[in-house]
């Protein structure tokens, strides 16, 4: 397929500068028409803005679209089902949202019958494997432009360049971003990458997180809720009960108002290469401690420990870009077929950048047994005897190997 | 084997009451000859001390033994090698002590030409276990009594009756053990459990708690420390070598003062039950994210991806009481193999509560590449182009199998 | 729960010798009555005939049911689903028949009001862990009474004793089980233990072996045969739909006939010990293979990797007895969710002990591509130029941690 | 790194028409000098005569040599030690050679100062992907040349027609090399692909196979031989020590000879496609069968299992060429860590395309307790009573979940 048999091409795009020249781009290098995708994954800036802009710059089909509540229902919350931390550390926030975005630039497609989609993502990181994984696997005679692989402007000044030369005005870059570091964010997470972070033995100044307030900022006076959970998902706050975009919000303030979810981490990206990451992810840092916690009241010991055994490669999975693969989908339905118990209310307490479960019950789901834990007398709950034959049976084949041994 | 042929039993003895009693009721019930052992783990009392009490209750074969480095250097360390954590919560302080306390057990059973071993562990809990598995493994024809499933003695006021009508001082109960709840402490943690506990909706008070602050009365200025990382195991605090019991020592201090490593859990027993447990892992809680960190820099992305898919079994083993399993030392094997890169230094942020990692380094092992990573211009150190390769060929099942869905 | 409570006792009977007794047992012992199941599971006996043995032995309830469609549907189909195989050699034909029977008893129990269940199976073995876990797991108080952990009959001498004490028939044995062997069999397979098995240098007499013939004894002309394949499920031979439990006769006449099916093993047993086993699965191992075969061509890589690596988890899950345990309904769930597009048909030659897959089709779901596998020039389907970039960045780490090591 | 920066290039040359077509196109495209590599590796032909041929072609550098011995010690064997069979069928005979081929590139690159090595794989297999991963975790700087990717000879025919252009002669197609499919082989297996075999429906034709007979043209006479172990690795044949490649080779004799070892699967090759394979590896499938009758008497029933859930991992690390990177180097650590165990002697009965064990020994390591598996009164080895406090407490968790639901 060469570049004249594009027509139409579908654009992920934030109304910022670099989207704003691959706008610009691909009607010069493609000659072709572009149709605008803004999606409102809860980034925290307004979305319906971004029409002008793209009125301005010729688009005639423009997609504006608010998909939160999409966004946290059906990609965070069975996400979290998973309790999924990318290599000990990273929630995840960034890699989720790519497939709702990559699913919507395909379904954009085939209403606007556009044979290609486009987006920001640079050659080096994982946004592109993300997006493009997705778009394959909905349709798989997609033709994908990642201009950043295929332009000479590598560097910020080649690219503040081309806008002055192509008539693309510079304030376009979006009010707030005045920051040095590249920066994404949705109802989940907002990301920093670059800048002084690329030494990672340099912490960055206090100055660049958005979203929380830094522990020794935070208030002197905890704050304790209560976390309603069914079937693996939160539902309520303090008995209020919620929308899923409208819980995650509310997290979100909760968290940042007291220091909570502050991560920086060097990460193995899939491309080959490790990068340094700054997160915060005050709602998802909550919910992950939240959701453990009603699991430890209510899962089987097993199904547990299966879950965390293949916790990894499901993170894993998600990092890469996988959502919408067999594979991921296969340890879904293991995942979810454990959460029908999951109810019940969880108690943490939000103080200074810590998260701590002070209490957690389910009037239908709990498998605490008081009378078989408790020390004291149990009135025949438990056979204490049993534990000798549980030991011996369980010893058995270390025994006949050491006498073997001998 | 009847209770006659048991002529010389080596005891786990803390000098408390339980195994005061314990002592009496084996001279009574199995007439035979009781060699007490006591290890010093870094539990932070006086064991010498002991001795008097033994040799009032008749002993003659008295083994009091500081054995903090040999558990920290042989036992701790190779666990946090793999960050290991069970059930998302627990760091396995009371576990890792366990087959350390039986491989004396059979070592001194051995020297003393005894024919058996006894422990003060309860039918209902996990150490039972771990101490049984531990000497039936080294030693397959020992003979393991345990008390707790042998006699009626299960209540504390039956308890205190054996006591009294024996002659038992109840001023054994050792000074420090006024609390209600049911301690354990070594070098690595102390835990609480039992009393107010056994409802998972309460949170204990703040009296609770030995080892730490609460984050609330921490100081209000952050602690910054750097840790010296040599294959995979801290040797160095702020650039002072210090042994590893020295070390571990060191961090529990400073994470104590800090208010860090409180953990308040649902867990689930190997015997079956669901128990809430209460933990103080002050130190650990520092080491395990400094490693993390230490790792992030210097470890192949597949290497700790593989030690982040093992780690939940390998935890598992642990808490179940497999240390001395064929399966455990082949997961340590391939723990071990990937460490030996595993050098730098780690500078963490301690502050009420929270362990943040601030920086890394690695003069030798370092696999962070700067000139690859970077936002900017990388001077041809990376071909971006070679991500649609990469992207298409990793896509190439998805789209064929989304080619045969139409 | 003494002896004395225990009112009426369902009991798993199979109107052989060691049932007959355990039937005049518990009639002396507990001083209850006995409710006698005897299920049809593809034995290949006649189980009408149990009925007047059980009259004779003073039953008033007697249940007699054809269980073969249900096991197959529901229990072996299920599990060939995933591949299953247990250390590589055994197709878990014994233990796949115990949840339903202990399902059986539990719901014969509650429908005619007993209190306890029993069964033939000895300590020693997989049958009593198998059968007793999968009744407590659907009925938690239910009362299990195991003979053969509480008598002293632990001989087949004290065992026929006690039958000519107690005027039971020694005639009871049954006819065909002439051999030295203890032998079990479903519609799944046979198996052999005990006797000169006991000794695993020592290959068993050809006569030991009753569903196949040795390949030596086979025709000498292969017979190819079409097995059809839906939703990952066999549903047919030569293009003949045939319910589950016949399709799985037929393949067990058709692998008999041509020496196919026998394995003769050690394997681990859940209670600790190492057993010598042999078995004759011929149907099954002729569906292994084709199932395999089919989802060669139709599953995804990735799905089917990740079904591999679970496997062994799913197969030791069955074999220990935890049928009714949320982790194998986890597991299950992950791989039932794989199997909506193995549909197709597989051709198989059985020669003498060999299952030769000789091809493999799928309308509807084939992966296979000529036009992308082709050594031949392929349209442009293929891009051979995207292997350089696939290479090169899963080459990238290595790269970098090789120029680390300089 | 442009082609005129090419100096002197290393390239695996068999002698045959496509790498004598890659010399010719190697010294005319970068007008470098070529030195050539060619290695017995038990592929079953003469490669001394190579030799005239790369004179003819100009080559100054050339080398020869055997590497069967190191290739069946070092890569045959440790992959043995796992059990290793990829996607259940295959046996890895093509992956596990190319590892080998790689590092003695880049060696003899490195004593001939070249900058570049060079292989005949196509842009559409695995080999391509195995030999370049090696070869960059070896020398991360290398330059690799694949002529299959870089040039448009992209069928038989355009290569015929550049043969002849350039003086080629076509007589250069080894002797032997008169089958249509694509072969590959060495002291483990002989593969072929391609022609017939692109429709997984069809057949091949007896007259493809090549190091075995049909096993209906096997002798009517089984073959009973014994193999010693020696820490996992086979020593000896019928008592008489081999060296690793005689071993081989004796087995791959004995193998072929009695039909075993054909394999005719559709397997997922890295690159993304599912492709047509037909694989006789006579040696290798006795060896196999062997070496899991030797663990399944030596090996802990743990550390099988662990090996078991481990092995499809290791086995697809190797099909997918990753054999120089730490997370292959981390399995074998874990699985030679259990290998000390098993020595010991396996009987295999090779009868028409069966392996068949019927006997397995171990002087100093069997764990196969007959006092304690016997059906016979065991005379106190195995307490039958303990295994109800074995049930018991593997069913609490399940028995306080059924509780929970009423």
């Amino acid at each position: 397929m060469s570049k004249a048999d594009v027509k139409k091409v579908v654009l992920a795009y934030s109304g910022g500068l670099d989207t704003s020249i691959i706008v610009k781009w691909l009607q010069d290098e493609y000659q072709c028409e572009v149709v605008t995708f803004t999606a409102d994954v809860g980034q925290g800036e307004e979305v319906e803005p971004v029409r002008a802009k793209a009125e301005a710059a010729g688009i005639k089909e423009i997609y504006i679209e608010d998909l939160t509540e999409e966004f946290v229902r059906d990609y965070v919350f069975p996400m979290f089902r998973a309790n999924a931390i990318y290599e000990g550390e990273y929630l995840l926030g960034t890699s989720i949202a790519r497939p709702l975005i990559a699913k919507r630039l395909i379904e954009i497609a085939n209403e606007t019958g556009a044979d290609a989609i486009s987006h920001g993502a640079t050659g080096k990181g994982n946004d592109q494997v993300r997006f493009e994984l997705g778009a394959y696997a909905l349709r798989p005679d997609i033709r994908i432009i990642a201009p950043w692989r295929e332009w000479d402007l590598n560097s910020r000044e080649k690219l503040l360049a081309y806008a002055e030369d192509h008539g693309i005005s510079i304030e376009m870059k979006r009010e707030g971003k005045k920051s040095p570091y590249s920066m994404d964010a949705n109802l989940l997470h907002i990301s920093y990458e670059g800048y002084d972070l690329e030494d990672p033995w340099t912490e960055p100044g206090n100055e660049m997180w958005r979203w929380s307030v830094s522990p020794e900022e935070a208030p002197d006076q905890a704050t304790t809720i209560e976390i309603g959970f069914e079937q693996g998902d939160p539902v309520s706050i303090d008995g209020e009960r919620l929308s899923p975009a409208s819980l995650l919000l509310k997290l979100n303030q909760l968290g940042g108002a007291n220091g909570i979810g502050r991560a920086d981490i060097v990460e193995n990206r899939y491309v080959g290469m490790k990068s340094r990451g700054c997160y915060e992810t005050p709602g998802g840092t909550i919910l992950l401690k939240a959701h453990r916690a009603m699991e430890s009241l209510t899962l089987d010991r097993e199904a547990a420990h299966m879950k965390d055994e293949l916790m990894p490669r499901y993170a894993k999975l998600i990092y890469n870009g996988y959502w919408f693969a067999p594979e991921r989908e296969m340890l879904q339905a293991a995942i979810d077929k454990t959460q029908s118990v999951v109810n019940g209310v969880v108690r943490v307490k939000l103080y200074k950048g810590n998260v701590s479960v002070v209490g957690r019950k389910s009037d239908t789901n709990s498998l605490f047994d008081e009378s078989i834990a408790t020390f004291e007398d149990d009135a025949g709950a438990y056979n204490q005897q049993d534990a000798e034959g549980f030991i011996k049976l369980n010893a058995l084949r270390l025994r006949v190997a050491a006498s073997k041994e001998d």
